[in-house]
């Protein structure tokens, strides 16, 4: 076996077993929907079901691809008066994980190194670790929303730039000033960026800009798992030039094939008659405000969710100590420490897989705890 | 971007674009059943999506490994009296392809070497390509099937050796002592084997041997893809030891997050009730038994398949000039010469794709253009 496949660190994994263990537990733990997928899209899989069931085309069925082609040129500075997607810019993988492979694997050798934000959705370093590569993590942004000096210095020295807006863990969500300059700024040191913004849909009083706009040499990684509720399907997308898709197809083949031809039926229904995300948006953007006002009620020192499902609060102790304490008193959080070195002292709520009555008996606890 | 992944070559695609231009053509050259997924297994998809479609857990459904190990049970060798697989031994994967490509991103090292039969399945090289390790390709057998003392150098100073029974692009299938003289001689050298068997359940007057049953230290590739005519849904797993499956796992949650869950309920139907098995066998059988009366006619030189949906005769001249023309008059076929230096005169007809009368059409035309 491999050393470094055998040091891929899992500890992360005792918190979610521990608090499998436990009754009355409420579970901020897990980053995914508390809603299931709606019924349209699995009708639209049933339909799909009347077709062959045969291998899919290798970068996806042709429908799918011009329904995704359409949904990113729906992004601000994309479209036919910007930055233009078509569906030969597309792949289709087997969830935004398989994106994300299949460009490491593709672009980095074994001394090519990538950059991650500190925190970052830890995954990513998992990836890097498996595709054989170099990772680096470094805080990118100070408080006024400008690139840190520290950050340009890593950027400007790797292969690559991964860049999440909005963000796993924090719910942070790129101004435009901010995902304008970290593209060009990547440009100008010719570090392939990825922009990753499976969470595009999910803002709270926020615009979302994608930082592959300013940068000629980027992907933008993209899936109906999050903004549709659709996790158990595995379907993510890679946007990129031609000739990039060609080669990331080669990574996508090796380790998968193709990517499931029934998920690729609802993933089409799901982009083309989308009015169920602006609902469970709404539902999250209620609890966000909610976990906001108990969070503030704590006096915990935080940043306001502007997008996706998290809230990344600093809880002024170790995270891991905090986290394994928290589940015996039933309420199960993630440590930040393993999403970076400078986030060992926060914690990651998720907010999209708990409802506001599971919200306010978490943070009933929470107060015992702390008060 | 990685030069060995630039290097990957798809000439072999050259086959399927000009065939899929061409009026009027047989597709010996599609590797996948005619068949469409069972109703039954499509109706089991259907009843799956009752439940939410959230991640599966990483290795899979439990109900889906139980069935698996099952399954593998029923091999001979295996089950209480032999081998015996449990739950805990298997891990779902997105089809057999994942299942590769995890065991060779969890076990190979840049320097580590896997060999391959010549000729082999043409992905094999590809995962060893982006997986990022070297490959050797030999032929194992001699005509008396006995183990060539070339294999047996190369096996035994391999890291990995890959045994594919019933074979893709041959239809060989191992004899129980082939499978126990390569099962053990990987064993003596510590040369971990992997046993790839996606085609177990379709053999024609033989019977199926693992020689991952006399091997202490391997793996079984199983997939649902070809025995139940589900290549479009994407699940395929690996049997091995708990331990190694924990690191594979790595790998696969690094490259797909997850198998698809609506695929694993109609994995779970496929396995459980399974007779449909048998009748496309009985099929296959039928098929074989005109291709091979045919192939006599012609007086090519070839070895019946006793496996598979595959035959591999020599037809004596280059196989791509060969193919590429036999394209122009209306069949398409596989040249042999991608899946192996010696067997740059054979051609891989898939009879798995095409009816009886498609079979008897293509030779018609063969035999016009040959005598």
């Amino acid at each position: 076996m491999r050393e470094r496949i055998e040091n891929i660190d899992l500890s992360i994994r005792k918190i979610s077993e521990k608090a499998a263990d436990q009754d009355d537990i409420v579970r901020f733990d897990i980053g995914q929907p508390s809603f299931d997928t709606p019924e349209h899209i699995k009708e639209a899989a049933k339909e799909g079901l009347e077709n062959k069931q045969g291998y899919s085309p290798m970068l996806g069925i042709d429908e799918l691809r011009e329904a995704i082609a359409e949904e990113e040129n729906g992004k601000i500075g994309y479209g036919p008066e910007g930055k233009e997607i078509l569906k030969d810019h597309v792949m289709v993988t087997t969830g935004g994980m398989g994106a994300l492979y299949a460009i490491f694997a593709a672009r980095l050798g074994d001394d090519d190194k990538a950059v991650f934000n500190d925190p970052c959705w830890g995954p990513y370093k998992m990836i890097s670790e498996v595709s054989e590569n170099q990772w680096t993590q470094v805080q990118y942004w100070d408080e006024d929303r400008n690139l840190r000096e520290e950050a340009k210095e890593e950027i400007a020295e790797a292969d690559m730039v991964v860049v999440n807006t909005p963000s796993n863990p924090t719910g942070y969500v790129l101004t435009e000033e901010q995902a304008k300059e970290i593209g060009e700024f990547a440009d100008e040191h010719d570090t392939f960026l990825i922009s990753d913004e499976v969470y595009h849909r999910l803002t709270y009083g926020k615009e979302h800009y994608s930082p592959a706009a300013y940068a000629c040499d980027s992907a933008i990684i993209g899936s109906v798992s999050k903004n549709h509720a659709m996790t158990g399907w595995r379907i993510g997308w890679i946007v990129d030039e031609e000739e990039n898709i060609e080669q990331y197809a080669k990574v996508s083949r090796a380790s998968t094939a193709c990517p499931p031809r029934v998920s690729q039926y609802a993933a089409i229904e799901a982009l083309q008659n989308d009015s169920h995300v602006e609902e469970m948006r709404e539902t999250y953007e209620k609890r966000r405000d909610l976990l906001v006002e108990r969070m503030n009620d704590l006096g915990w020192d935080f940043r306001a969710p502007e997008g996706a499902i998290y809230a990344f609060p600093e809880v002024g102790e170790d995270s891991w100590k905090f986290c394994m304490e928290m589940i015996e008193d039933g309420v199960a959080m993630v440590p930040g420490e393993p999403m970076g070195p400078e986030s060992d002292q926060n914690i990651r709520i998720c907010f999209g897989s708990t409802t506001a009555g599971e919200i306010s008996l978490a943070f009933d606890k929470l107060e015992e705890k702390i008060q």
